[in-house]
């Protein structure tokens, strides 16, 4: 049960953006814009897998499923990458430069001292651009935010890997700035 | 040395701001709103000091100097009480209710579910509502954000207080949405 009182019907941060809709707006255009809009280079699928990977880190449930589910959306319904960059993106089939960008992105999960030169360097190396170490960097750490925001007010953070499917196919399409996804309940589900 | 190329003329997050102002918007109108904006209940010098006791957990300087001189501005010019919080929350001369916030943030410094169900009874018990439990989560989590950003990319964090201070009166007297400060660097300091 959420540590405060949330609306029943919409999962995980959803909740908390119903219940505190002033933050919910600068929460929103972040990850529109981090995420969704179009960059200079990096993908929405890349940038999603960021994304999950960090929330994986940080073992947060729904944050892992929804943006799993958003990437595997975003990269022509390939469930297969998500599943292999959450268990090693080091043998994942996915660019020497993303593997250089997920070390990064692991390494502000962490704490921020632990980037390193060399990594910065390994990943120009890849031919990482300075926007992109940027964004890694912002990505991880936003993610070290909402990931702690979910589980911090213990918001409802439902198993059903279908509703993950159908919230992330929408949020692919629609990106972050539409009406959420409404859940029924049954009542002894609350 | 930044590990990116960024403005040698502002020090911490106001660096990366003016390298990447496209996410700049939504992470000032997010500070803006959290720590500046009329509050139901908490004041502004509350909310500075969550946020500088988040960033002292998290070992950021310019976070918790900056923030730090924010709140001693928000508090009527008195540096002892940030100091004191600082040093120890649970002796510092604070409500009650401010200790019992303050050890929810410390619990989503170390990871959102370390907050227990009891720590929001507690405060609850010392008279906080719901509002200022989630914006009291949401700021510790926003500090894990933001400590994580200007660590991660290396920007440069002066050591001079009376800066600090020049730039802790501009914040608290015209929020965050207003130009930053800018630093004449001499060139032997780059």
């Amino acid at each position: 049960m959420p540590h405060i009182n949330l609306p029943s019907e919409f999962p995980g941060i959803r909740s908390l953006f119903m219940f505190r809709p002033e933050t919910a707006a600068p929460l929103n255009a972040l990850v529109q814009t981090l995420l969704h809009n179009p960059h200079p280079s990096l993908t929405a699928g890349e940038r999603e897998l960021i994304a999950t990977y960090v929330s994986g880190l940080n073992n947060c449930k729904y944050c892992c499923n929804i943006h799993g589910a958003i990437a595997q959306h975003q990269l022509g319904n390939n469930a297969q990458i998500v599943k292999q960059v959450l268990a090693n993106p080091y043998t994942a089939p996915i660019s020497q430069k993303m593997k250089s960008l997920l070390k990064i992105a692991a390494k502000v999960q962490s704490g921020g001292k632990n980037v390193t030169n060399q990594d910065i360097v390994n990943a120009g190396e890849e031919g990482a651009t300075d926007i992109e170490i940027q964004d890694t960097v912002l990505i991880a750490a936003a993610f070290c935010m909402f990931n702690r925001y979910v589980d911090g007010l213990a918001t409802w953070q439902p198993d059903d890997a279908e509703l993950y499917d159908k919230m992330g196919e929408q949020r692919a399409r629609e990106g972050y700035l539409t009406a959420p996804f409404k859940v029924n309940r049954e009542p002894e589900d609350l």
